[in-house]
């Protein structure tokens, strides 16, 4: 069992309150040797301080939660990686909180991280989330009187900010970069049209290609969610399209892409150029390493972090959007068009 | 800020005494009326019981610790996969402590979920850890008598028991799978000799060896580090060296080994078969997909979570290690030997 006061009390025949005025050091009328065999009582029999008392008396509980939607997607381990190591800076422990992607748990785990006393948390909304059901998790957290960080996916609606990618800059570099390539037939694979981040790089692609005059051709677009199997329905349901270059929203589209692709015996980039979206761990390491356009992930996660401690700080919640620059990551799987 | 019982009985002009009593369910004696009223005030100002006094009085804070290595590495965030989704089942949340694979800051995690009053701890140890330190950090949450479970990395002391994927049967059907494809040259990348785990595929690989007859031949070994670096040093090394197959300690110096044997001209499997370990989420995705042996990672995250939660309510230690089978996956990186 943990030690008490209590057990270092009987342990070495002093008071509960002799040794609690100690170890709390408060000691400054103790004898310098009651003091000293305490701390040694107190060190030997792994005495540690009741954070829980401490928190309840403080109202500071030392502990945030996060809200991720798949920590075994290495974009979200990114992020929790970055939010994880800033806490430990700022003293917080974090709470890791796992959705699948559903929106009734980020619900569920606000109500319980509230019951746990967390000074803050992290959201990252579920994929399956409305835009009323993200202004309400986002008003939950307020009524509950949480300071919070919403991350990657922030509904559009006025009031919710929250830290993100500047995905529409991501999806005009990604186009922007075909362009000037010499692809005019440009295929695009959506992420699910319910997240905003998925809305805004179809934002950036239909900016590159209006200022370059390019029409936009709306068979051309097939509405994805961001899994290698879209990807490969995308590239059947072109079949009998012309195109020759393809940018799809996330790198795990971008690989179905190019299999089937490649099952139908064409060529990335010879035949058809493609660009993800994400640089995920494995975008360099495909056999054709694939083009893509890079997000900061864990310096994401580390600013959500620093705003998060401010807000609990200040008591003044974030209150205009940060956005971080994506970059575009030249590999492989992008080249210039043939002449037809 | 947070609602409290004072709130609550501010707002609705009861007593203290009347809205605890309700809101704890002991509200036999209060008229059914004024019941419902403090319900629903407490409805609508959002107050959720303090889990910190809760815990305080009950001793149970319904708490863990989880200790990774790296949670962006996809096999630790698995794992935390599996923990995470068991632990909500069972009633308790997770604190997510990341170590960076540096020894020292698992026992400062250690010392510090102790503070948190977590009811276990999931450890897994880090790169860096001599054996003497293993025992030690084992130890210590023995003082601070805290239940825990060692996953993946175990140190090889008797009294340390833990969760681990049975490598030796791993390395095993690694190189069995080799053998059986007309291969006697096996190169074998090591990882970190440190840990248990890698000295483990070690001796599978040995005892396959020896069961065929082939004799160890020790210029194949390279001790590498888990690495892709690791993986195209080694291809250097052997360089003077023949063998027609490679057995790499995980996939990432698998792929290391792929990358370099390419960029010397020679062809995997044509001239050289490669299997890598852990079947991480890239190895079906590269050029050409890799031969790899799964460990069942979110299922050993459920049984971690599983045996702590067991081990926290009896109060009996984990004291049998449990191994987990591991599963060979064929892809298209080994083929049958060419005939010399």
């Amino acid at each position: 069992m943990r030690t008490s006061i209590k057990d270092i009390a009987r342990a070495t025949g002093f008071s509960i309150t002799t040794v609690s005025l100690v170890l709390n050091n408060k000691d400054s009328k103790i004898s310098a040797e009651t003091s000293a065999s305490i701390r040694a009582a107190a060190k030997q029999m792994h005495y540690r301080p009741n954070q829980l008392a401490v928190s309840l008396v403080k109202r500071q509980s030392k502990t945030i939660g996060l809200i991720v939607p798949d920590i075994s997607n290495g974009y979200f381990s990114g992020l929790a990686k970055g939010i994880e190591f800033a806490c430990r800076k700022y003293g917080r422990m974090v709470f890791l909180c796992n959705t699948n992607d559903f929106h009734e748990r980020n619900v569920e785990y606000i109500n319980r991280l509230a019951e746990m006393g967390v000074e803050g948390i992290i959201d990252i909304i579920a994929q399956n989330t409305t835009l009323e059901e993200g202004v309400a998790e986002d008003g939950l957290m307020n009524d509950l009187g949480i300071p919070h960080i919403l991350v990657d996916r922030v509904p559009d609606a006025p009031g919710c900010v929250g830290i993100q990618c500047d995905h529409v800059l991501g999806g005009y570099l990604a186009t922007r970069h075909l362009i000037d390539l010499g692809h005019r037939r440009i295929a695009f694979v959506t992420g699910p049209l319910l997240l905003g981040d998925a809305r805004r790089r179809f934002l950036g692609y239909k900016k590159a290609l209006a200022e370059s005059g390019i029409p936009l051709d709306d068979s051309l677009i097939y509405q994805g969610n961001y899994t290698r199997e879209c990807g490969i329905a995308a590239v059947d349901y072109w079949s009998s399209r012309e195109y020759s270059a393809v940018f799809a929203s996330n790198d795990e589209s971008a690989f179905g892409v190019c299999q089937q692709l490649q099952a139908q015996g064409k060529s990335v980039p010879g035949d058809v150029s493609v660009v993800g979206y994400d640089d995920a761990v494995y975008a360099g390491m495909l056999g054709v390493p694939l083009t893509t356009v890079r997000q900061p992930i864990q310096e994401m996660g580390e600013e959500a972090a620093r705003q998060l401690t401010q807000s609990i700080e200040t008591r003044i919640p974030l209150n205009q959007p940060v956005l971080f620059q994506p970059r575009l990551i030249v590999r492989a799987s992008t080249a210039r068009r043939k002449e037809p």
